[in-house]
C-alpha cells in the first residue's frame, strides 16, 4: 500500500475543503453572522493538509487497490472536516448529528436530522446546500482536474467516485476529461440559477436551490422543502433534475456536435421511458387528489424527477398519496440516474445491463449452442463489467438486508425502516412514513445514524471502496 | 418442438393424477361422504390422459427446452384438473378461487382463500394436504421412476421440476435416482405420521398434517393451523419442518453411509446456523410475550422452521410480534430451504454462491491477475452455474417488483402486498397484516389471484421453466 500517495491526496483534499469553505464566510459577512466557526474549520482543515502536500511522493502510482481506499479515507476524513462548522456554530451540537447532515450533504442524499431549518444563519444553509454541489461531481475529480499525477493512477481514483457499472474517458486525458466534467457542471449550474432567478426567486434561494438541483441532493432552505415556490419555479426545478441525472458524456457529446451518438444512447431512452410511464401511473393514481388536470400532472412530475434522480426534493407530502404512488415511488429510489451522473440508486444503465443478460440466458436456453455478448449502443459489454454488476447487485442486497435488520432494533415500523434504509442508501432523501417529506431522521438512536452514514457513504461510492477498507487484505503488503 | 412427445408425457401426469385421486376417494368413503366430485375428476383425468398414452412416440428425445415446456404445462394443466373437486363440491365454487388453492396446494405455498375449514367434508381436506405431498417432490420426478424415456431426456426433465441452481445424479441414471428420493420421501412421511400418532393426534390429523409438514406445504385442517395442539406435536412438526427442508441428497449420502461426505455438506452448515440465528434473535425479541423461556424458545422455533422451510404452519399470530422479529421472518421469507429439498424461497445454495462471488470480486479489486473459481464442498462451481444464479435473482427481483406494483392497484397496504407477494412467490402462505397467519389470501381481486397463481408456480419451477412459455422463439421451428 502506498501510504505516501495516499496521505498526499488526502492532503489536498483537506486544502480543497478549506478553499471550499471561504464561499460561505463570504455569505456570512453579507449577512453580518459570525463567521468565526468557519475560519476555525478552514484553519483545521489547512493546518492538516498543508503539512501533507508540501512534499509530493517520489512514487505516486495508484493501483485499483489504492484508488479505491483513498476515496472511500478522504469521503470519510472530508465529511469529519466538513462537520466542525455545525459542531463550532452550536446548529448541530452532537458530532454524530452534524456527521450525519454532513454526510448527507456531500454524498447528495439530503436526509436531514434538523426539523426546523428556516431560522438557521445563512452562512450554514448555504454551507449545507453547497456541500451537494461539492459532492455532486465529486472532490476527487474536482483535484484530478487540477492535480498532475502518474499515468494511470488518475483513471484508477476517477473509477472508485464516478457512479456506474463503468468509466469512459472522454477526452484523451483523464486530466482533461475531469476539466470538461466540472465545465459541464458549472454551465448547467449557472443556466439553472439564471432560470430560477428570472421566476422572481431571491439570489440566496436560487443559489442554494441550484446546488441542491445539481448535485441531486435534496437540502432545502425552507421547512416545506418546495412546497411555497411557484409553479414555474418548480417546474424548472423538475426540468433541471432530469437534467442533472442524465449520462454527462451525453453533454459531451453534444458539445462535440455528435448528435446522432448522443441521441441513440439506450440509457438515456429507458431514462425517460421510465419517468414518462411513472408520471402517467402516478398522476393516474392521484387524479382525484389535486384540482385540476394540470396540477396534477405537474406534482406527479416533479415528485416523479426528484425520487428518480435522487435528489428528494418535496413540492407535497407524498407520503400520504395512495398506494399505487407510493409503491411507483419506492420502485424509483432503488432504480436511481444514469451513469456518469451526479445522482445516486442502482442506475439505470445496470439494470440494462441485468436486463440484457436475462434475455441472454432465455435464448440459451432455446439455443444452447449460441455463444452472445451483451451490447449496449452497438459496443459489446465485457464480461468483467457484466460480472461486476451481478456482484454488486448481490452485496447492494446484502447491505440492504443487514441495514434493515439493524433498524428493526429501533422498533419503529417496518415501512420506516425499510423506506429510511433506501432512501440513505440510493442516497435520495426522504423516505416514508416517519421518515417522509414532511419528517426528518432525527428520531433514530445514535448506532442507527452510523449506520445510515455508512450506508450513504456506501450509496455515494458504489460500495466497494468503502467494504475494501474491512478487508483485511487490503491492509497487507505485497 | 416434439410435440407429440409432450403430449405423451402429460397424458401420463392426468392420469397419475387420477390415481392420486383414489385415496381421497377412500377417506370420502370411511367418512360416509359423497364421493362422485372425485369419481367425476378421476374420469375426466382418465378421459383425456389415456388417449393422450396409448400411441408411444416414436422419438422420444427432451432437449432443455422441450423439457421446461413439458414441466409447465403439466403444472398448468395438473392445477385445472386438480380443482375440479372444489369446484364440484361445491366447496369452492368459483373456478379461479379453486384453481388458486389447488396451485396453491401443488406448489406447497399453502396460502388459502378459505376462511372456514374445519367444516369440510374430510375427503376434500385430504386432498387438499394431498395436494402438498404431490406437489412437494414432484409429480414428474414420480413418472421419471416409472416411465422409460430416451437417454438424456429424464435428465432435462428432471432440471425443470427440480430445485435448486443445479441437479446431481445420485446414481448412474436418473430414474432410480427419482426412485430413490421417492423411497426417501416416503419413509420420512411414514416417519413423522409414527412419531404424530404417538403424541395423541388422530389419524386423520397425523396423515394430513404430515403431508403438509413433508411437502413444505401449509395446509392445515384447523382454522388456527397448529396452534391447539400439544407442545409435543408442534415440536415433532418443527423437527420434521426442518429435515424436509434439507437436500435430500444428504439422506442419499447417508443411506450410503458417506458420512463424513454428508456432513460436511456446506448448504446444511448455513442452513442450520440461520435457523440457529434466527431463533436466538426471535426469542430475545419475543422475551416478554411469553411466560417462560421454554414456550418463548418453542414458539420462535416453530415459526422459524416454518418460514424458513416455506411450510407456513403457525402456531401463533406472528403478525402481532415486534418489528424484529417481522423483518427475521420476512428475510426468512427470500431464503428459503436448500436446494433439492421440497422447500422452496431463494434456497441456501444460491446465497452461498452469491456470496462466494462476492467474495471472489473484492479478491480480483486487490489480486487482479489471479483468476479463481468458486468451490462448494470442494467441488469447483462451473461459470454457468454462477451466471445462472445471477439471472435468475434478476428475473426473480423484476417478477417480485412487476407482482408488488400489480397488487399496489387493490389498494390494500404496502406491507400486505409485499408479504403476499413474498409469501406465494417464495411457497410460503401467510404473510403479514391482512394475509398474516390469522388471515387468508380471499380478499384480493380475481386479477390479483390470477397474479398470485402465476408466482406461487414461478416459484415452485423456479421461473424459467414457466417464463419460456411466454417467449415467442420457444414455439419457433428449428
Amino acid at each position: 500500500m502506498n501510504y505516501r500517495s495516499i496521505a498526499y491526496i488526502i492532503g489536498w483534499v483537506f486544502n480543497v475543503e478549506a478553499a471550499f469553505m471561504v464561499p460561505p464566510v463570504i455569505v456570512g459577512l453579507i449577512y453580518r453572522e459570525n463567521v468565526l466557526p468557519f475560519l476555525f474549520s478552514i484553519l483545521i482543515c489547512l493546518a492538516i493538509g498543508i503539512p501533507l502536500v508540501v512534499f509530493r511522493p517520489k512514487r505516486q502510482h495508484f493501483y485499483v487497490r489504492e484508488g479505491f481506499v483513498t476515496v472511500a479515507l478522504s469521503w470519510i476524513l472530508m465529511s469529519f472536516m466538513g462537520s466542525l462548522p455545525f459542531v463550532f456554530s452550536g446548529v448541530i451540537p452532537h458530532p454524530i448529528d452534524a456527521i450525519f447532515e454532513t454526510v448527507s450533504g456531500f454524498t447528495t442524499t439530503g436526509a436531514s436530522i434538523l426539523s426546523e431549518i428556516e431560522s438557521l444563519p445563512k452562512g450554514i444553509l448555504f454551507w449545507r446546500s453547497f456541500t451537494h454541489w461539492i459532492g455532486g461531481m465529486g472532490v476527487l475529480v474536482f483535484l484530478l482536474s487540477l492535480l498532475k499525477l502518474a499515468g494511470g493512477s488518475h483513471m484508477n481514483l476517477m473509477k472508485a467516485e464516478s457512479p456506474g457499472p463503468s468509466v469512459s474517458r472522454l477526452t484523451p486525458t483523464v486530466r482533461s476529461t475531469a476539466k470538461t466534467l466540472y465545465g459541464i457542471y458549472i454551465f448547467m449550474t449557472i443556466l439553472e440559477i439564471i432560470f430560477l432567478l428570472f421566476g422572481g426567486m431571491p439570489w440566496f434561494d436560487a443559489i442554494t436551490t441550484t446546488f441542491g438541483t445539481a448535485g441531486t441532493g435534496g437540502f432545502g432552505i425552507k421547512n416545506d422543502s418546495m412546497g411555497s415556490y411557484s409553479t414555474y419555479i418548480q417546474v424548472v426545478v423538475t426540468v433541471f433534475m432530469i437534467l442533472f441525472g442524465v449520462n454527462f458524456n451525453i453533454y459531451f457529446l453534444l458539445l462535440a456536435k455528435k448528435w446522432k451518438q448522443a441521441l441513440k444512447s439506450e440509457e438515456l431512452k429507458w431514462y425517460l421511458i421510465i419517468i414518462a410511464t411513472a408520471i402517467f401511473l402516478i398522476a393516474w393514481d392521484i387524479r382525484l387528489v389535486y384540482a385540476s388536470f394540470g396540477e396534477t400532472l405537474q406534482q406527479s412530475a416533479f415528485q416523479v424527477a426528484s425520487i428518480i434522480t435522487t435528489t428528494g426534493f418535496a413540492t407535497t407530502d407524498f407520503n400520504v398519496w395512495p398506494e399505487v404512488s407510493r409503491t411507483v415511488l419506492i420502485m424509483l429510489m432503488f432504480v436511481g440516474a444514469c451513469a456518469g451522473s451526479t445522482g445516486g440508486g442502482i442506475k439505470v444503465s445496470r439494470f440494462i445491463i441485468l436486463l440484457k443478460s436475462m434475455r441472454k440466458e432465455i435464448k440459451q436456453y432455446l439455443h444452447p449452442r449460441q455463444v452472445r455478448k451483451i451490447q449496449i449502443d452497438g459496443k459489446s459489454i465485457e464480461h468483467d463489467v457484466v460480472r461486476n454488476v451481478n456482484v454488486f447487485m448481490v452485496v447492494y442486497t446484502l447491505i440492504f438486508g443487514f441495514s434493515l435488520l439493524i433498524l428493526a432494533f429501533e422498533g419503529t415500523d417496518l415501512i420506516t425502516n425499510f423506506t429510511a434504509v433506501a432512501a440513505t442508501f440510493n442516497n435520495i432523501g426522504p423516505g416514508l412514513e416517519l421518515v417522509g417529506p414532511s419528517a426528518n431522521f432525527g428520531l433514530f438512536s445514535y448506532p442507527a445514524k452510523l449506520l445510515l452514514i455508512f450506508d450513504m457513504l456506501a450509496g455515494r461510492l458504489e460500495i466497494f471502496p468503502l467494504l475494501l477498507l474491512f478487508v483485511k487484505d487490503t491492509w497487507k503488503k505485497f
